[in-house]
């Protein structure tokens, strides 16, 4: 197999995750090459101290490592396989890391291309936020080839506190991190449910943060986004418009495999409903806005959408 | 006011919970008295140390402070004020401390009645399980008046680690339980999803618990029940029929709000449905179980059931 050139990484999107790695990268000592769509954030990036690149095919040229941090499977098709695309330019024993969040399955059908073509994949979605993206705290949900995991080891160090490795085959990773996101997405909308029902109730909700985030109420996501909706502030750390995307692969994945998700499916709706309200863009935590003008009550603040 | 006699102690119900908190109240030096329609859970209490009683109102006779440790609203009303009722047995001034979970309506109708009879009310929900109880350390939600508070407190202080003062009204206490609930029938559903959807995507449950604890998908529920399926162990910690009422009070509560409460009612159908399966007196992760034979999954162990 050919050794490219690990000290070289491109990375395919430069949004709140993307440059976050890409600056991780930097200061590991990488010679990094970014690519995205918006020419402010390639500027960015090079006022930053990187490198900027026109086409995904430019960013890929001589890059030992390709890292991907769009939104999704068609995003990261299109890096790879559209016009200009970073599969044919990456240099042979490349390896490319997949970052989206997609239906197992197609990850499976781009590693099995990417492999075809003589480089390696390593599927390998993220947690930990944009804070996390910037400081090299990220979790990465890692599976593939032995050698793919070898070849994408000191990018992962550099942007990752924690990788779990998850097994030979692509799409594992893929599955870990849909399992997080039924989860998420729930526990966000129950939150919301939640709270919005114990305003209803009259009750103190600064009271019910304390009392449930020390009680067997809890949720990651409870602790972490019901601050927003005491502050009445909706600016979005993490959007609506995601969890209509990953549980909607969550719906697809599950009717696929004829097995039934009832609580996913309920909450997928209210994600729908706050994005058909407008709030698509707002933060996650608006769910609590929606339910509030179902329910005819009132919350902290004002919307700052 | 009456002074009664605050080092005599009542503990109405001596099951999982109540033996835990007479005995607690027994080692604080409270002279105990405990009533169980079951001989036999008396009979438990009386080896233990206690002094048993054959009704409410012998086990209320010259007792400062009362403690209901049933399971409804509707047991708290028949310790109260059924044949050889607790209520018109207590001195007056006495300290009734409901730890049943109810809706707050109920509770504020339960005070309203006892302390029309010249006796005090503290609404006083509990949680933290079995082992918590046995060490006296739970958690109560309380809401009183001052004077019921001040009664209350050593006995309190006796069967608790931490005492959540939440208002001068009964019923406040109720609805935080209720909040409380809405959220983990909520979770240990999400869980089973969740759960059993990873292993129908052929994913290693162990490994998912892993990452899931360590991710943002965790709620206290997930990290607590599924080890029960993982061991493939429902004797039961907590039933499958304590959510059906539960989430069922939830319901009747946000009916009579007009409010929404949509993931609440989906859980509550699970709930339901493997009730209906024969798994209510299962623990309640019991719903893996009802997940895996509806979609065809096969889980750790052999049910103990």
């Amino acid at each position: 197999m050919a050794e490219p050139d690990l000290h070289r990484a491109a990375v395919f999107g430069l949004g709140s995750m993307g440059s976050g790695m890409a600056l991780s990268l930097l200061r590991a000592g990488f010679d990094v090459v970014g690519f995205d769509p918006s020419g402010d954030a390639v500027a960015r990036f090079v006022a930053a101290g990187g490198r900027g690149a026109a086409s995904p095919a430019a960013a890929a040229d001589g890059a030992g490592i390709a890292v991907g941090v769009v939104v999704n499977a068609a995003q990261t098709e299109a890096v790879l396989f559209g016009p200009d695309g970073a599969a044919a330019a990456l240099p042979d024993g490349a390896v490319f890391v997949s970052c989206a969040t997609m239906d197992p399955e197609r990850a499976r059908d781009l590693a099995r291309r990417v492999t075809d073509g003589g480089r390696l994949y390593l599927d390998a979605p993220i947690s930990g936020g944009a804070a996390r993206a910037a400081t090299g705290a990220l979790t990465v949900l890692a599976s593939g080839s032995p050698d793919a995991f070898a070849r994408a080891r000191p990018a992962l160090d550099a942007m990752a506190a924690k990788i779990y490795e998850l097994g030979p085959e692509p799409g594992t990773g893929a599955a870990f991190k849909m399992v997080n996101q039924l989860l998420a997405g729930i526990h966000i909308a129950a939150a919301c449910e939640a709270f919005t029902f114990a305003a209803r109730q009259g009750l103190d909700l600064a009271k019910v943060y304390e009392v449930i985030t020390a009680s067997a109420g809890n949720s990651w996501m409870f602790e972490n986004r019901m601050p927003h909706v005491l502050a009445g502030d909706y600016r979005p750390l993490s959007a609506v418009e995601i969890f209509v995307k990953d549980l909607g692969i969550v719906q697809d994945m599950a009717r696929d495999a004829r097995f039934p998700v009832p609580l996913a499916a309920a909450a997928l709706q209210l994600y729908l409903a706050a994005a058909g309200a407008g709030m698509g863009r707002d933060d996650d935590a608006s769910l609590a806005r929606l339910y509030a003008q179902l329910g005819g009550v009132s919350l902290p603040g004002e919307p700052q959408s």
